[in-house]
């Protein structure tokens, strides 16, 4: 996945996909030199090596500071079920939420667009970071605006950058399964790539495809009312197959997914085959994987399911022993690994 | 400043240079959305409306949470004296420092690069990050990485997004001068964004001339250490004519400066002259102006001049209960109001 031309390596779109050309890059560029060695989630340290939704790092009163941080440059930035804005905020919120930090404190916001964009389309984008910020109880409280020359930049780049205090001892990360946890799925996946693909692409499908972008900080706070969350992963780019593999490979430990069970929408699944493209290898926007202490799985998905964002929530596999680090699905006529989306790079997406 | 075509307002480059026209953009697209009334800098609280150099929020224990995100399009990315990784970590680490936060807690760094680039220069430009954040003794602990298409971005864009703890009433806004306070510089004045332009203009100076972008955070703690620092900003976009106007107009205080005592290298000087520039217009990236108690400004000022990044520092001035809300120079010749520059838009300074 990657490729030379005749001064070395250069960036591919594959970088940029979220699975393991990306992951190898950021070894090499980022990994290699601010990883930390003491990580230690129950304890509230989550460093850069974890590889996390975002990082936590102690401070006084046995509490973490949490922060995550993205960069969107979706294509086209306004998109059916959603728009760039949106999707910076939902994306950055559900990135707290996964490790654990259902109410934000602080939300950055940066811009950078180009000489000649509309002021009116920037105005249409912040009216849409103000009302995803309401939906997630979050404010923005500081930011940044550039501007480059004509022709500089194609689209706007909006990074959003998150900030929550919790106490250190519910810092969730998504490393922590343990054998017989049961894995729940908040509703249908691939909504968002599949959507996003099918506008893109004109196929017909899109009245009736549209994204999931949404925060699920409210959700994930439900979820974990209602019994132990042992792992949780926002599966955005690379789709439920890769954040499933990360799950399983950081976990030490295997996964069994009965692949009927994941919920996948109708005409999703449609313009899927249409496309080419597995559902579980896009990203979604506004669901979350859980890792559930087994006791507790039904409770949790009774509560899901009572919650308006996860009427399609499923208990869609558990936790094993067995072929550690890897993903088994049961397709119903056989046994399979699920292996991460590699190739097929979906650039902009988020 | 604004610029129309047949269907609606459009952004100029001077909405991202830092002064009056990008101060109108961003209260009118985000101030107006996302401002609290509750802004107590004494407290530890700064919001959005403040548009300090970044916002802060208490939390228990009579600590406030510091943060500020800058995105950096800096063009070149390599330039006399650092290259964008320098200037992505020193704005942050900066911005936070002369909130009052001196030691950071977590920074996250965001890359968006196009397909193409060169992973030898992204390697090279992540190694200058680790070089400055080791000078600024921070780490960088999570981030993200997009990849858009061939032909879509000019350059890599860079955020950075600094987070600190700090007691609540060690805040420091840029907005709490009172009459009598004395102003000090930090150093030379204009060398960042005159080091940058003769680059670009390859006007035969770029021997003599280098950015000053450096960490602040261990002046800006020896300053403090020494004596009551009322008000500090980091004087980069706009320059300093745009933060001591800023300053006066967020204390409701008049400034009064001697011009010849303000700091200025000879080569900047010369080629400030000759690119038609004035240094006090331009953007530092390693420089503070501090308010600071009158009792205090002797001591201050001496502990700067000790300092290896203080060695030029110098008092310029002083707040009075005049001309609130403006700059008075006093050129040695005469009295003038020093204006923030506009219209001369220096696009992807930093």
């Amino acid at each position: 996945m990657t490729d030379t031309d005749e001064t070395g390596e250069v960036l591919t779109l594959s970088h940029g996909a979220g699975a393991s050309s990306m992951r190898s890059l950021i070894d090499s560029l980022a990994v290699s030199r601010f990883a930390d060695d003491d990580d230690d989630p129950s304890a509230g340290t989550v460093g850069l090596a974890a590889l996390d939704d975002g990082a936590a790092h102690p401070i006084q009163g046995d509490r973490s500071v949490v922060v995550t941080t993205d960069s969107h440059v979706v294509d086209p930035p306004r998109f059916p079920g959603g728009d760039i804005g949106r999707l910076a905020v939902a994306g950055t919120v559900n990135d707290l939420a996964v490790m654990g930090a259902t109410e934000p404190l602080m939300l950055t916001c940066s811009l950078v667009v180009e000489e000649g964009y509309h002021v009116d389309e920037l105005d249409s984008i912040m009216a849409s970071v103000e009302d995803t910020c309401e939906d997630a109880g979050v404010q923005v409280t500081t930011g940044d605006t550039k501007v480059m020359g004509s022709g500089d930049l194609d689209g706007p780049v909006i990074n959003t950058t998150g900030v929550a205090v919790v106490p250190s001892g519910s810092v969730v990360p998504d490393s922590a399964l343990s054998v017989g946890d049961a894995i729940i799925v908040s509703g249908t996946v691939g909504d968002h790539g599949i959507a996003l693909l099918s506008e893109r692409e004109d196929f017909g499908f899109e009245g009736d495809l549209e994204s999931d972008v949404a925060p699920v900080n409210d959700l994930v706070r439900t979820a974990a009312e209602a019994g132990r969350v042992t792992a949780m992963k926002d599966p955005t780019r690379g789709g439920v197959a890769t954040a499933l593999n990360e799950m399983a490979s950081k976990s030490d430990i295997g996964l069994e997914l009965d692949e009927p069970a994941i919920p996948v929408d109708g005409t999703v699944a449609s313009a899927a085959e249409v496309l080419g493209i597995d559902p579980l290898d896009v990203a979604n926007e506004g669901k979350v994987i859980f890792g559930v202490d087994a006791e507790d799985a039904d409770a949790v998905l009774e509560a899901l399911q009572d919650h308006p964002q996860g009427r399609d929530a499923a208990l869609v596999g558990h936790a094993t022993d067995e072929h550690t680090g890897r993903v088994v699905l049961d397709t119903g006529f056989g046994r399979r690994y699920l292996s991460e989306p590699e190739g097929e790079a979906l650039p902009r997406i988020c």
